[in-house]
């Protein structure tokens, strides 16, 4: 049997296999992750843009309006989860994380690298969340000192894959080497 | 110019829709929202699926084992989300709720109407985490007293239209009657 998803080795290539295309490829499942966040009134969640995952350094990269109540939210605590669901497969990802906020110099040239339609989520005025009169009376002003990056470190992935013959759940961790452990489902 | 997303009712109207729709319908996008929840090592996601949706009373149900973290993670914060995606509106609905753990007597109802392939969601062994040594190695086992009921009371819904000619964002809350306010994006 050549299914991935039988084995840990292969559950966690299946993984990154879906990360590196979600950050190249629109259509992509992992193009659109799930961010959760704990807010000052509970959790949070909202879609993210999946922009840089590196199986290297477990690192994976999501970008925001400095102003947006996420990057206040991991500010507080930086420990959040992102999740990508499969379709075609049946597989849901959670990815754990702590995420830094990273602005100024340390992301112009990924500021610079940006096209302009990009560009234009960081800035407008006025800031994320404001109440306005209408929809209308927002305005993008593209700005670099609006724009962040929020890195994330990984320290756990966790899949569920809803087989016909068994759901098959796995736990990957960073303090073991992403060994993995099934576990029930 | 008759799309609904363009006024507050009907925004608010078609979360509504789609809340209802989720509820009976196995491929709407309201059928398998993301739950967000504050955990001890912080914000967890997790898709789950959208049982009952009532207007009048602004509930929302999701089912659960009890022994499953979220019942837990829910116990210590009760103030959670839940995110759902619509690709073919381009529609971001995020809801905030205050949830309640219904089990025995109050949810025998609800148990008993669950078919059988259902049931065996709640009540296998070992309990859901615990690690195994294979991905077979996990008894279904339906089990009344390990099902329970994840009953939230909304408190505020906020969406996000992805409109060519620019994002809507809207905040609805419990607090104010459900009228609604334009927020910047």
């Amino acid at each position: 049997m050549n299914d991935p998803l039988t084995t840990l080795a292969g559950t966690l290539d299946t993984v990154w296999h879906h990360l590196e295309r979600g950050t190249v490829q629109r259509d992509a499942p992992a193009r659109h992750p799930v961010l959760a966040t704990a807010g000052p009134a509970g959790a949070e969640a909202r879609m993210v843009v999946l922009r840089a995952a590196g199986r290297i350094d477990d690192r994976i990269e999501v970008y925001a309006d400095r102003r947006s109540a996420k990057v206040g939210e991991l500010a507080s605590e930086p420990r959040a989860s992102l999740l990508v669901w499969d379709p075609a497969q049946r597989l849901q990802i959670r990815l754990r994380a702590r995420f830094q906020v990273l602005a100024g110099e340390t992301v112009a040239a990924l500021w610079e690298a940006l096209p302009g339609p990009a560009r234009a989520l960081y800035g407008g005025r006025p800031a994320p969340g404001t109440p306005i009169s209408g929809p209308g009376d927002h305005i993008a002003d593209p700005a670099a000192h609006a724009f962040c990056v929020l890195r994330g470190a990984l320290s756990e992935i966790e899949t569920l894959h809803l087989a016909t013959l068994g759901h098959r759940r796995a736990l990957f961790r960073a303090a073991d080497g992403w060994r993995g452990q099934w576990c029930a489902p």
